[in-house]
């Protein structure tokens, strides 16, 4: 059977970078992708899965760090405009870009593939030595950029949808994929979570190009502690008043947030496991001789586990509160991006090493590598194993030009068939109508 | 008549002399004046005046900063032991140690005369340098010195209290000797206002030895801008942690505090007048490795005015809180000293030079100085003008061995019967019988 | 004499507007006035004045505040097209953009006018309420405007230098004429005082149309308690680093000058007059996930003396290298803007009000107001008092449509030729060859 | 073997308790153990070691967080008067007053004990509850008590001391054994080591009585993660001055420490390991209304790593170095204790667990534990590891009357037995003579 999947997904890897690099010039942030969105679903409905968009895909009340309802409706029209199915980007009014999609195959469990579509707010550089500049693909939407790889993400997903159409014969359960907006800044997962996305899943499956997996047939075949984190907008509104004439007329903004940057950084360690705060922006005042009267923030909290994560939370909801009860300003928190922390389950990790050994794809198989960083794939993974299910993060090895969110960031586009082979090979091996020989001949 | 006066002053020298070192040797800090409350309500009652103690002379729930109920009954032990009345001092308990004397000498305006009773919370010198120690009249209670001449204040205010009566035929009025406790951190002025020492007086004078009067023979016949002040007492108590192994479980209140203290300091300048603000003290923790559960602070703040000073202490309490809030302690805060503001009346500053200058007493006659400072006598004045009345603060030079509250502070006594017959001639002249040829004999 | 005077002035009224509305359209922000500067100029340089300009007035090491060489350069490109004598502009060249000019009427004092000539960093109104827009002279250059009446200043210096010509041979003294640029942010009076503009100058005027006379016929003949001040701009230099995965690495200039900000708040109260201190703005940092790397503020500092400013100013300095120390930052502190505390001269001020008396041309004189703020003129003002001279700054009543700096400000353009003849009176009664009868025929 | 060494020990479980109870009542805290010391030197002299004392112990640069020398002779005194040899307390003057000791049994490997000796800074209770002073063996020190089991582990020490030299004849090696001054505050191993204690030592062994090990018969081997840690003593001092009349004039001590320990909590956390950073106390100012000129704080910094320690402690010094710059004032850092972190050796800890297993003294026997605190014990460890031998730290169980130092601390006296016959049993195994059987008569 590996043979004989692996004529086919090479069939299709020309068309696999044709997608690739049609998302790489048309990249959209996180709640912006209308255009992305619209391409995937009208494919998948051609191959005839069974798509939820939309309001269907994603709980509008969940949804974090959305951009503002004007510049939602340009980018609506920008994605009309470079080719997005008018319909369907209507249907995702409001930046409800997710896409879940099924397919039954017959009584048995159910496997999800998760990817993420989003690109980041990065000026992709019109040099020479810069591959997508070079050949012809880099990014036609200023500021925006796919420098992480969920282009690849993304066209890998379609070329799973396309092939297991072609061995749905030889499965017995359902095949569901999720296609993910606002990925980075860990925005989306939770509303497509809230949604009912990872509901009833058996087997969840996420992965990234590249990463700690930065060499050519590589796979890490589990991922674990991914920190819990929290993204906060925070801003202060005070009043303005003569600096010199009358400062006690003010209410001082920027010495309200001046002193809760201090104080949030003096959050105490935890003694259960490690933190992080960071105050990564301030900006406040408006002129050398009025008293500020507004201040923003932008905060970042994470913990070793959920519940460390809440404290460095709560703890920063006490100090703003402080400091803004100091200057008599008034505050507002907008948490914009937050997920939990997370582990891949070891049976699948065990069992995604055995497979991928089986397909002869790789020549080096680390079982598992500790992430230190953030990934919303936890929210699906979470709920997935306190359902029963078992889940998995992994890497696919992919030799990278330069690291993730660096504007020189671009890919090898074989890891594109390869990650398709590998994830096809998991479902038939999760799935499959007959496991023990898998050998299976497909025409 | 001013010569006989000065003859008669010159008689109870002695006396006065005597009183003084007598108070000097058993110094009472604010509110355990229960010695020298108890000796001159004797004397008082002796010489005739009716006389109002305790709970007549002093509002309860007006008091600031009173010593804890133990410490009381320690002092008003020791005060029994020497010498004090005990049944005086019973009608003091609770520290009610002020006195309204009152002598009426026929219809007509109101007099009073405010003397300050409380010593220092200072060490007296053991030293042959400090006269009080060589000449034998230096402290019996440790810790505690008269250190800025409230003993010789106490003592001219008997001196007067003694030359009234002697012309009392002279006079036409009222004449009211408020004895007041706690003047040091501005405690005690409030209380007795508020009982009523200050009702339907039309002349209110006070004085002090020295201060920006530091010559004998000089005298300064008002002071102005006195700033209204306030003295905090603030504690934070929060939850203490072992600092290695739960740091998180701590409630820091070292933190609150030194955030506190910070952010104090940062109040705004007021475009209306001078202010201050000093966290004098701040001590905070238990141990290097726990996280601190308690800390206290000593803090004072001062307005140009009335008005300011409250923009202060609003602006200390918001901080207070804010900074509790950002680290999860409680706090308290206790007014334990307050004073408003004052200005003395011009018209009462003129007549009071004019009389000075009659007496023949004086060789350098000042109009007025600008205090910059804080006394609580501008309780007893401010109310006196509110109802119409005049009243004026003047400073008695005296040549000094040292500054106010230095411990090798002293005085020259001769200011003491300068000071009485000074005063003997102001009240005179506002009520005397017969102002015209201010020829008065006495026998 | 003041009645022929009166009439000459009315004659040139329509002048004085004219030159107004022209400087009104073409506003130029501080350093920037090539074309004002160039205009006034070549006035000058017709009616006979010997001019001083670029390099000979203003001292280049002295500048403070001044744009970047390339915002400069466009300035002088602007100021051409919008009809700038090329050459003129070329002497300039670097921002120096002040002029001294001269008249010699014989032996005898000098009398210095002194008149700025900046805009404000606004944009005007397009907007039909507002007057300079209705009638047709708003602003040409977007994000500059004539918010304070320097526009009206320059008007007035022209109309005086075109009116001093005329009644030249009733003077005997000399006459000097300083046009400052940079009065916005207290910047361009230093570079011409070191350049020799108050040099020799026995009495100097400078004025103010409006302000604290804001009724038309209103004049204040002096003003005083000019508040020292210095603005500064700070910058702070640190490392970035990812704040999840190797925060230790960061420099973090963001919390360096939040710490900076807060300690600079707390300064201490000077007991010898009143302070002012403010972080009117600060902006930090890149973005939410990375240690931030700079941090910029704009301060203001403020004393009632010269001393005490520079108190302010060293505490400054003190705190900001402390906090540099403190997170590892390098730091630059610029001063962009400062001058001295002043007072106008008793001696002058009863001079002018004896002087206005006599014009006729008030309702209203005021002897002296405190301005409790700051303007530049102080500087030629205390170099002259230091050297024997004499000197006041007025305020010339105008009513106004907005207060100063307000985007809707304009004044009563009647106050042009009021003020033209006062200071022409002021100049007269200064260094006329007849001022007893003050009655002097021109024709 | 087993049995015959359990027979003897058991012998000396008398002398054992008697040891321990005349330390506990003698309680000396870090370098003024000069009772407990003489009384060890004494018997360690009689049985036959050759002992180091005094200089030949303990390098006098390298001790921290010594006491005065003023308090020393106080304590010298003391310990002389409760039957300390006058001559071996003059040999640790200075508070020298750690001890090496060395037994020559032939050839063969170094094998070190080490045991601590002082106690805590505690009050004991004198209640009948705690059954040190029902049975009558508390405190005679007021203010010092045994809460942590270093009178047990001296006593421990005597014991294996007395024992080793009965079963001299079967060991081919060296015995060393160690006893160390101030291991509270982690103040006394690093001077010991300077001096050379853990050279040329093969295996080290250290041992705590209860911690983890809360049941009797309960061993932990092997215990590591020990922190880094420093202990800083930090004050700063600045200038007084009259908080109403001139606070410019001081230079405020209270401000520069409270800002320092604000900003010290907020020391970035670090992505190598985790750190903690504690500022337990902090004391500052004299009076409410005079600006503080002193200030004290006692701080703690940890780190996974001595490496991320010292970044600790090198943001500590720049924290300080800046406060002190902001408000002008002088500092001084004193490190009064410090450690660096540490590992037992996995094979010495494979080697206890078998060689307790054969004494069949232990019903559980656990492996490892991570410690998550600091102990200097680390500084021998260290290196003999770095010279290629073994150390390992051992937790033996005891059953408590309350946690360490607490001050009902107390632990069942049948340890003390146990814990010889362990300590025998493993140097015996380490370097006895015939390995293989394990049976030793002696008689």
């Amino acid at each position: 059977m590996n043979v004989k999947l692996k004529g086919l997904v090479q069939e299709i890897e020309p068309l696999l970078v044709q997608y690739r690099r049609n998302f790489h010039k048309y990249p959209e942030a996180g709640w912006t992708e209308f255009r992305t969105a619209a391409k995937i679903t009208e494919i998948l409905l051609e191959l005839g899965y069974s798509v939820k968009l939309g309001a269907d895909a994603v709980s509008k009340s969940d949804m974090l760090g959305v951009p503002p309802e004007e510049e939602l409706k340009i980018h609506m029209n920008r994605a009309v405009k470079q080719g997005a199915n008018p319909e369907l980007v209507k249907e995702m009014e409001g930046g409800l870009t997710g896409i879940i999609a099924e397919l039954n195959c017959g009584e048995g469990p159910t496997v999800a593939l998760r990817f993420d579509m989003d690109a980041n707010d990065i000026d992709e550089p019109k040099e020479e030595k810069h591959r997508p500049f070079r050949e012809g693909f880099s990014s036609e939407n200023p500021g925006v950029m796919h420098a992480c790889g969920h282009d690849g993400h993304a066209a890998i997903g379609l070329g799973v949808a396309r092939m297991i159409v072609k061995i749905k014969d030889l499965l017995q359960g359902k095949i569901r994929l999720i296609f993910q907006p606002g990925e980075e800044g860990v925005r989306g997962a939770k509303a497509m979570v809230a949604r009912g996305a990872a509901d009833g899943v058996d087997y969840i499956l996420g992965a990234h190009i590249g990463f700690q997996a930065t060499k050519n047939r590589q796979l890490i075949c589990g991922t674990g502690h991914f920190l819990a984190t929290s993204k906060l907008d925070v801003s202060f509104t005070g009043i303005p008043a003569h600096a010199g004439a009358a400062p006690e007329e003010g209410h001082n903004a920027l010495l309200a947030a001046a002193c809760a940057a201090l104080n949030l950084h003096a959050i105490s360690r935890h003694g259960k496991g490690s933190t992080r705060i960071t105050v990564g922006t301030l900006n406040a005042g408006q002129a050398r001789n009025v008293i500020p009267p507004h201040a923003e923030m932008k905060i970042e909290t994470r913990g070793e586990t959920t519940e460390i994560n809440e404290y460095m939370v709560n703890s920063v909801r006490d100090i703003i509160a402080g400091a803004a009860k100091m200057y008599g300003v008034d505050y507002e928190i907008k948490i914009v991006g937050e997920t939990i922390s997370g582990e891949s389950s070891p049976e699948l990790i065990t069992k995604v090493k055995d497979i991928a050994q089986g397909t002869g794809l790789f020549t080096e198989l680390i079982d598992y590598v500790s992430f230190g960083a953030s990934e919303d794939f936890t929210a699906f993974m979470t709920t997935v194993q306190k359902n029963g299910g078992q889940g998995t993060y992994m890497m696919i090895g992919s030799q990278l030009a330069s690291g993730h969110h660096d504007y020189y960031f671009d890919f090898d586009e074989a890891t594109l068939a390869c990650s398709v082979e590998l994830l096809l090979e998991i479902v038939v091996n999760l799935i499959g109508k007959c496991q023990e020989d898998r050998i299976i001949n497909i025409t």
